[in-house]
């Protein structure tokens, strides 16, 4: 047998051959993270793992090494290996195995207020959504309708503000085990979508003093416009090749940070071990509070997943994440784990707020976690979206074949680099006018740097996506050739 | 035939002999105001009309008498009778005609943050629901399912912070029909509830330096606890037989006011003719805000409706209602349609609060709006409130001939007032106890005043009713004969 094993349901049969090491030892770290192996827990033998895998006795007893090496498992001469203790500490070891160049997607960034996006344009490109062609419309029907044959009518009434109960206690045993979150249903506070839980947290914050939040530079401008709506000062932080810059944001002033670690948005970066331990350590030396978008933590297509910051220090981070990204933002369903302290206000906030979600969309997606729904339907969406980002990669390098592409390895779009003096808006505007919407890099940097497009392709059939990439390309094209713009050195200039 | 007409399909045939001429010319006044009979529009001879509404033609013909006298209609010798005016200036007549002890119902009191209510009581009075088993589960399924065959995939993207064009559509045909609310799909603006509006309105007035919304005292403890968290001030304002006491709001100081005038929650009491005056007369000399909370409009039983007062003045009032008392508070669905100045605002900060309602339930409700759904579960809903009405009322008869009871002529809730001197909310923790939960009137009160109870009926069937109010009899009972609280003299005290 080949490709699979009942132990922890591991299933290798589509990880390249140069990565299953890398991805095991994630699995395994991910499983001992979340409890699912508890200290003392044993580990299949290798040689029966690597069987069951279909994968080389080697491979398998590389990965347990390294988790040795770490110190997560133990191995006892002829006992075989046990694990020893849960990650908390150091940051995994996995992050250092992460290009900087990863990806970056839909995100994070919501619609703007006005609707910037033009409805009669042929291809839109910067809308930060999911292919929603691939809602599973006929599953959320029949979740719903169990929901309906089943709620007592008591639930239909006034829910409590922190979410209903099913929901929260499907998210916790989701979250543990796909992103190795550290929460209970208890400390689950449901929102509506990642931007309701900036709201609310801004607001807690303000109230008790904080009077700014540090943004990543760029950053999602939607998070940006939301939070400024609550704060005064969003002091910008650069992102460089390992995410960002803590020594920046150290001197910042700020009481709290949004970051997107696994997945920099719009740049793709990961946040490098060496930085999340200076994040934490900022938090700690400040008290201050970690914001974590994990929006798009589902779609990891050439490298092992990133793991959440929130597991290393679950009283310094709220963490945060959607259904956006995986069913469709117009259900407004997001989480948050916060730190203990917070929930309460955040709570109490949302309750005056709005009295809280609405309940049947709640019940619903209760029922398709619970059922391995939502599982089995991002496995085909992450073989969807997978081919449209080869489909968009290959496209940018037939027809922009200078120009940088970030953030191909995960999420839903890639950022295009153009060269320096290139007016990024200028060119969205005018592709627009071609019938293709692209959001320029500017808009999501506070500070001026060099220009770029955000390609967000996930919801769009390849030959559309190339036809889109052409379009781009002789916007661009012509834009050099303006004699306003003189035309940039050919060499590539380094990443943002 | 007897009981119906094309004309207005108005259907007669449950009106009572003796309020007939009362019901037909509010529904000849709505159809005015809301333009279904436009200006110049004839109606009807009386002779037809009574044949076919099965009334005597002396009916028909006092009504029109009585739209002639308020100068909106015009008999004219040989050529019938037309429209020749929509209400405007004077406030509809037919509030004349309303007992000043109205109805008081579920209301606008939303549950608390904590969850005041305790699971395992048997029968929860407290509550202010409607009858919950009775949503139309099956309509809401299948409307669902034709919105999620229809709805294109960018329907389920980021929608409209506004609220999605289809729903404010078919609620401005509503509002106008069914409350004569002036009303186009873009001024309305969909909310979480009551209280979403409320919490909106109340961070709009607030950032447009109005520091003091007033309340009606007594009135919903619940929205006096959303506003507070916006608001540092909330000055009370008395309700008398009329309402609202305009004379003491005159001096509150306060830039805003809530109220319930088709329906004062709790007393049940109707905003007078001479008040509803005095209310817009005041608004219009300080630029202040009238917001009418009009939370359950769809249950009168036993008078004619009592008119929305904001078609008299939609530039100064800001109209609000929801789903939460004719199909269920677990929606989450409500609307406000605010005077123009402030939409702009409003959908702005409900953009940066959570970027708007979720998108399929909006949808589902306004296919339930377009296929009449709607307006069919609320006529069996009413049917069957009503039944329970009378069951709570002569249960009280029965158990507590002494007591007297406000607000049975429409709504989901009774106010039995208790004599002065009695603890009221000892009394409800006694009945709580006892396993009957009911809110005592002194939470809704902000200065002190008169003891009562809450009883909201329509969550029950008519024997459970009557068992409930024979523990309340029995704990008011013992309560009267407690030697610190003295026997309160017989006779009837006047109404709060």
């Amino acid at each position: 047998m080949t490709g699979g094993s009942d132990f922890l349901q591991l299933d290798g049969s589509r990880v390249r051959r140069g990565e299953r090491t890398t991805w095991l030892a994630a699995r395994l770290r991910n499983a001992i993270a979340d409890g699912t192996l508890p200290v003392g827990a044993r580990l299949p033998a290798t040689r029966v793992l690597a069987v069951e895998l279909g994968f080389s006795r080697g491979t398998v007893s590389e990965a347990y090494r390294r988790l040795a090496d770490e110190g997560l498992i133990e191995a006892r001469a002829g006992a075989g290996s046990t694990v020893a203790a849960r990650p908390g500490g150091p940051p995994p070891a996995v992050a250092r195995a992460e290009p900087s160049r990863g990806i970056t997607t839909p995100t994070g960034s919501p619609v703007e207020p006005a609707g910037g996006t033009d409805r009669a344009a042929v291809i839109d490109l910067a809308a930060g959504l999911p292919d929603l062609a691939s809602f599973p419309r006929a599953a959320w029907l029949r979740a719903e309708r169990a929901v309906l044959a089943t709620a007592s009518a008591r639930q239909l009434g006034y829910g409590p503000p922190q979410g209903v109960p099913e929901l929260r206690e499907q998210l916790a045993a989701w979250l543990g085990r796909s992103r190795g979150v550290v929460a209970t249903p208890d400390r689950i506070v449901i929102t509506s979508g990642v931007s309701g839980a900036l709201s609310l947290l801004a607001q807690v914050l303000r109230d008790r003093g904080v009077d700014a939040v540090a943004l990543e530079d760029p950053g999602a401008e939607g998070n940006r416009t939301v939070l400024g709506q609550w704060l005064p000062r969003l002091p910008p932080v650069p992102v460089d090749e390992h995410g960002l810059d803590t020594a920046v944001l150290s001197r910042s002033g700020a009481g709290a940070v949004l970051v997107t670690p696994a997945h920099q948005y719009p740049t793709g970066v990961v946040l490098s071990p060496a930085r999340r331990r200076s994040l934490l350590a900022w938090a700690a030396s400040r008290d201050g509070l970690v914001i974590e978008d994990d929006y798009d933590a589902e779609y990891r297509y050439d490298r092992a997943p990133v793991r959440a910051v929130q597991p290393l220090s679950p009283q310094t981070v709220a963490y945060t994440a959607s259904v956006s990204k995986t069913l469709a933002p117009g259900l407004r369903l997001g989480w948050l784990v916060p730190p203990d302290h917070l929930r309460a206000p955040l709570v109490r906030l949302r309750w005056a707020s709005d009295l809280g979600s609405p309940v049947l969309p709640q019940l619903t997606l209760a029922r398709l976690l619970a059922e391995g729904v939502l599982e089995r339907h991002l496995r085909a969406m992450r073989t969807r979206h997978r081919a449209r980002r080869d489909a968009v990669v290959s496209a940018l390098r037939r027809w922009l074949p200078d120009c940088p592409v970030l953030g191909v390895a995960a999420g839903l779009h890639v950022l295009v680099l153009l060269p320096n003096g290139q007016d990024d808006a200028e060119i969205a505007a005018r592709a627009r006018a071609h019938g293709v919407l692209v959001r320029p890099l500017s808009r999501h940097r506070i500070a001026p740097g060099r220009p770029g497009l955000v390609v967000n392709y996930a919801g769009h059939h390849p030959e559309r996506l190339d036809a889109a990439v052409g379009v781009l390309a002789r916007v661009i094209d012509r834009s050099r050739r303006r004699p306003a713009a003189p035309r940039a050195a050919p060499r590539r200039p380094p990443p943002p």
